[in-house]
């Protein structure tokens, strides 16, 4: 156990934080024009290599030297020339174990000098919107000797996606102006290191969204329904934490492809979104029901063929003895373990031998090739409103811990997200 | 957890009594020829009812009426006309539950007329070997309301793979002195539909092989390892039960594609076995080892890129914990869950996320289409010495139950056998 609770947070770290991975013999990094640039080695431990330089590359931005207080100027948020502003930041106080609180974060603010370095080609950027998603728990706790890649730093900025408006280009790809979205740190202003970012051309729609239906979880729903759901038209299909910003996606995927959706939630306020806003046939609250099992015989009588898979634990079990045969797991997060000091036990599994169903892990970045077609596709069903999306809005950094600590209690509705600046 | 020991043997049960199965709307048939019939059927209900026909058809032999003594003529195992033999069964006391006994069953004889009705389509065989097998542990408990096919009945001889002679013939693909492999009672004779049965070709290897690596284990092996497991010259397996009958397979087929294997078993006996005879490039005695996945570690220093699992519970927790990115574990049976009130919590599964593993449940069954092919494959290698394959072999209907209770303590020592007659 203690192995497994170690290795898991690191190495979702190490997908989350770089936008670079490694797979097999090759390196994958996502450059700023959205395309996915890869790196074939001769060897898979070259290409392990090279995806952890992209890594290293990455750092956070962190506060200039004190000597630049002297130099301040006026800071301006069009242009530069070495302008100083203040840059406030939410802070990770000390590695986290059980669930995160409040407390786990301070907020600071320090000098930042709006100018990169002479030569370098990264990019100053301002955050405008901040994403809490629950795979950032996995940062949170102590680093381990089976680390991919760095956890959260005590006293450094958290980083997370983003949405970000560039200040400061030393890098061909990006201009002053331009909008991308990516990891940054949990603060004002970043210096980024583009490979991992998506630079962002359609701006008829709300910026926010590039932290969530045009984002990683809008391509996490796409991808992990279409790519690993297998589905079909007309089979039946439960989402797990179905108002969450993945789940929400998932569920009106399925319903545009006839399948019959069934989502669960945590309260009465979320199950009717999912019923009367995101146009699920059934939705029922978790927390109500004393038998999972039963409460999915109930809303999927002749059985699950596909479960796009949230929770984890008690809820998977529960799924696997409803499950048809031929079914798929698509296994995208596991919210319930995530703070969890042992992780619950899941019994049922035996069932997957003679029902002949795959259990699917996976990790959206093995996906964004698609991230071009994923946009042509889901932008015009925005524009015409075939697709709902709901958003959790915190305005301002200093409420982005509470909002972060709250994924974890299920207290958002929808879609997380920290406004930092509106511009 | 009631819920799910109810529904895996009843399961199982319908897969294996039969050789019939429903997938989406299309009914299998295993035929004589050992080629898979397949009948499309406009809904999936209707293919389930069409297999479940044919499962009904396959009625274990019963004793015929008593008044038969009196027509008592002089047995000829070579024809019949009538003649009578005595029948010697392992009925099954009662249902099971917990590790099966020996007491669990008992040895009667009954009397048998050697002639089928008239105008039957069924075959009435001698059977000469009969298959152990770990998944009829699922046919010794209760029926189940969750039941897809009847478990062993009470009372009724117990059902299983075997190897018989045909000594009358009311179908039109077999005649007196054929042979044939497939689901038969344990007893002496018995008359079978055939529609689910492999007839025998070649004579010239130990028939005693269509139990094990010519039949139903060896198909597992094959089509599990190559069909499900997809696997790449260089990779490392890693098998557990791994000098059973279906586990010595999976390691020399996957000694022949170029892969490093490692196997477990529970005996000093068996790895040597492993390691000597079947060519695995290391193995480990599991009940030596404290933690396993420490003994994993050591074997796989850099990760398991197969799992073939035959095991479950514990193992699979270390297993999960020691696979590499992109891993695949092919979910061939779960013999450490089998006879347990309630079944292992397996702990590690968050990891499948961020390492993408597919865990991929299988049943023979669904690949019966490749059987001669993989004929064509296994039969020379035998011929040439390329497969060593060891067997464990009870002499003696009577050994029957002791051989098959063997089997859930780890007793055989390879595929283990009971010979009902040698000719």
């Amino acid at each position: 156990m203690q192995l497994c609770r170690a290795f898991v947070p690191v190495a979702y770290s190490f997908l989350f934080r770089t936008g670079a991975c490694c797979m097999g013999h090759m390196a994958l990094f996502v450059n700023g024009d959205g395309k996915l640039n890869t790196l074939f080695c001769a060897t898979r431990e070259a290409a392990i290599k090279a995806s952890s330089r992209v890594l290293q590359e990455s750092k956070p931005s962190t506060p200039r030297t004190k000597k630049s207080i002297s130099e301040k100027k006026t800071m301006s948020a069009e242009g530069n020339g070495g302008a100083m502003a203040t840059n406030k930041q939410v802070i990770l106080r000390d590695y986290v174990s059980g669930f995160p609180k409040e407390s786990d974060f301070e907020i600071t603010t320090t000098n930042f000098e709006l100018r990169l370095p002479e030569g370098s080609n990264s990019v100053l950027v301002k955050n405008l919107y901040l994403s809490c998603d629950p795979y950032m728990r996995s940062r949170m706790g102590k680093p381990s000797a089976f680390a991919l890649a760095q956890a959260f730093t005590p006293g450094k900025p958290i980083l997370g996606f983003g949405v970000s408006r560039v200040i400061e280009s030393g890098h061909p790809d990006y201009k002053q102006g331009d909008l991308l979205w990516g990891i940054v740190g949990w603060e004002e202003y970043s210096v980024v290191t583009p490979e991992m970012h998506f630079k962002i051309h359609d701006t008829d729609v709300p910026l926010s969204y590039y932290t969530g239906l045009l984002g990683m979880p809008g391509m996490t729903a796409y991808a992990g329904f279409h790519e690993v759901c297998s589905p079909k038209k007309g089979e039946t299909v439960y989402v797990s934490a179905a108002s969450g910003a993945v789940g929400q996606l998932v569920g009106q995927f399925a319903k545009m492809m006839g399948c019959y959706v069934v989502g669960s939630a945590g309260s009465t306020e979320k199950v009717d979104l999912l019923k009367n806003k995101f146009g699920f046939d059934d939705a029922f609250n978790y927390k109500d029901e004393g038998d999972l099992s039963a409460a999915l015989k109930r809303c999927f009588p002749k059985g699950i063929d596909i479960y796009f898979e949230n929770v984890g634990g008690k809820m998977l079990d529960a799924v696997l003895l409803n499950m048809n045969m031929h079914g798929r797991i698509a296994v995208c997060g596991m919210i319930s373990q995530y703070n969890l000091e042992d992780q619950e036990g899941v019994h049922n599994l035996t069932s997957i031998i003679y029902k002949r169903i795959r259990i699917q892990g996976f990790v959206v970045f093995d996906f964004f090739d698609k991230y071009s077609k994923f946009l042509e596709f889901v932008i015009p069903c925005i524009k015409e409103e075939k697709i709902a999306y709901v958003e959790d809005v915190a305005e301002g950094l200093e409420k982005g811990p509470e909002a972060l600590v709250g994924l974890f209690y299920g207290k958002n509705v929808g879609k997380q997200v920290v406004v930092v600046a509106r511009e």
